[in-house]
């Protein structure tokens, strides 16, 4: 447990990576929140010059730089690190695919996690809203960039598309507002399983809490059944010993 | 536990709230219903003329003010006043926010859950149809509201409405008719929301009925074979004592 | 149990009933299947003489009558009349709401259910399947009915009405037809609150087979546990019991 | 149990079966990958030369010959005939039935089943997926198929038929592309009914897995009430003991 090397010792090199984690959650945070209005800004406001364009292209790079680094810096401080590149896809994915890097936002989720603690109900519904408003607000932002200069496009303005996205991501679906790029029919592909899996888990987390009632009910029953058997099984040990007891008093008598 | 001023005394303030609470019921439920008809009715009846229109904004404004003191009253009253604020939010919504309002018609829902009692499968089922009642009609004429005196507006009818909010809240969305303005479409987007609320009650309470039958079924297994154990263990305890009492007997032969 | 006299008896009445619906089901079947060929036929095929339309409406009154002495003879004969009308709603609604009448099709469910037997999850999928496919027939024929001769209809044959029946049933409601009369949204309304029920249905089916099946799992698990446990006891009692012994020996050595 | 003749023995006949399954596993990998190009090709590319086409429809021929050989061998190989018959339907629909040949591909998903073992959650999810894989794209082949030169067709590519599908089997349903053929039709239907089993999996996975670790939860309180209610019996018993023993060392003091 105390070893005389200490950088090569593995718990000490998972102890600097959860400081090295501490330290960076709120500069990420940060990071995030740059990228989040380097990419929206140029979408919602189509007027911008050429040159905050370009500025916005630079800081999304910067963002990028500064999360490919962290990724990096926690890959070679983990334990383990095949099970480090499993267990984390969506940060792999954000710094390694270009069109995925809207995840990196995902990292608020992560902050928010260890603020609410280890409830598994409450866990499970701050990730149903927390995905799903990243969803919508993402999918929105990318599918008026994809569909806005497009012919014959039905999303033209933010509004549009944030009403498309959560009639997408309810699985209602109208039809008034749809998609026709390439790009824009994938930004929904994802948006409709998003909202699978919204439903999915919306309707888990009812059907697990329902079930966790009625079987608390069966539990009390089934415990005073128990106490029951298991009182009835003292009972007679008692009355055995008591028996036991009288074998030896006719002595003392 | 005995106090001396009985004004100050926590539990005897959550009694004078219950009390006020059994007091107010049906007067609220009434309130609730005339706040239905003078905001229904101006929707309805788009002809009415101007000093009717005013009558109910003045009625409706009468309303909120019972249930504003109501709100204020039970507050006072509560022996943790910020428990109460968290225990109660749609009635904080409702008074605070004026588009909310109708949310007070929601007071009916509180009479029928004391009127149905304790059981868990009966009041969800409950829940569910007060809910999507609530949802689809409110939704209808909120949404015609909206949507009737806008350009290019497919829902100018009570019908129409009433017919959108239903294809709505159950997801199957045609997108024959659908809201144009940003009100209709906010007031879309949280009937969307009660139609994944009502999907997933619906599931939940089948799975949770489903899998308690089919528990009951391995729990009627267990117990006998529980049962069969105990029973062994008892045939030992009386065997023993049947040794014990030979010990006895030797003494009396 | 023995009484004199056996017409007045409860259990004598209810014996009775159970025989009359044996005796009936085969009858009250072809009465229904009757009733789908004079529902149908006219839905199916409007160039038909008024004169074999007339005769679908007396035919169908006539089965309707049959439906009716069935209900009312049933009711008679039944030992508890307010517990029978309670449990048997849909009978009730078939015989005593025209537009309902083709309910009397379920009927065909009833026979099926006996076929199938008391198997909770079988049951379960046969309901699934026979309302389902009941819902998308009735629903295609009520529909085609009601819209066939609208202005701007867009269902106008059974092709039509079938494909859009289980394009509402599914929840994925295209909106490439749709009905624009009050009836035929009525019947829409009702095909969708099927599709809630149907997605619900399979659904919970899915989650308590899962869940079953993990349980079955940690079952084995507790019952090994449990059966450990009590072995450690009968072990400690038959040492309990070879030491009485040693105390008897003692004296016939 | 011990017979003469060997090849009449039902253990060996089913051991048979099973070193003719493993043998023809990969072969039958390869004829159902040829099927899918020689089925997809002349969809994908309309222009090819007919020769090209009645090469393709000759290769189909010949894959179905080589899936009804397998079949037909696994049935006289197999111990229980009809047995067999029932537990395989979906390989006697794609021998059988033409429209269903595609079917064969699923022999990818038996492959995939050994690969992954028997871990409930994570078999019900590779099902989910490759079943939704499989539909989608055989659903967009199959569906461009039927309706590309249909008059009034509105999915006319292949990307507008993988968009369609994929709108399809998450219920969303825009209806900006739909089928007007009835093989279109069908196919919708289909595509439809993977749709809500799709739904109800992945609600039903995620809600037995909640409700999995709920239980353990509860579990773990109900182990160590056990525990405790065990090792006061124990407790007891040995006091017993203790107490037999004292009546045999008063002789020995």
């Amino acid at each position: 447990m105390a070893g005389t090397d200490a950088t090569t010792l593995p718990s000490d090199r998972e102890a600097r990576r959860h400081r090295w984690e501490d330290l960076t959650t709120w500069p990420l945070m940060l990071a995030a929140l740059v990228f989040l209005v380097a990419y929206a800004w140029p979408i919602l406001d189509p007027t911008l010059p050429t040159a905050v364009d370009r500025l916005a292209a630079v800081v999304m790079r910067g963002t990028w730089l500064v999360f490919l680094t962290d990724y990096v810096v926690r890959l070679r401080l983990a334990h383990d690190r095949p099970a480090f590149v499993r267990h984390h896809p969506l940060d792999l994915l954000s710094v390694a695919v270009p069109v995925l890097r809207p995840l990196q936002l995902l990292r608020v989720v992560t902050v928010l996690d260890r603020a609410i603690g280890r409830r598994l109900g409450s866990r499970v519904a701050m990730y149903a809203v927390a995905v799903t408003t990243a969803a919508v607000g993402l999918g929105a932002l990318a599918i008026l960039d994809a569909e806005r200069d497009a012919p014959g496009a039905t999303i033209t303005s933010f509004g549009d598309a944030l009403w498309w996205a959560w009639a997408t991501v309810t699985t209602v679906g109208y039809g008034d507002r749809y998609p026709v790029t390439t790009a824009g029919r994938g930004v929904a592909a994802v948006l409709m399983l998003c909202g699978i899996a919204l439903l999915g888990l919306v309707t888990a987390s009812l059907a697990s809490f329902l079930v966790d009632r009625y079987q608390d009910e069966d539990e009390e029953e089934d415990q005073a059944r128990d106490d029951a058997r298991f009182a009835a099984l003292h009972d007679e040990l008692r009355e055995l010993r008591a028996e036991i007891r009288a074998l030896r008093r006719p002595e003392s008598l």
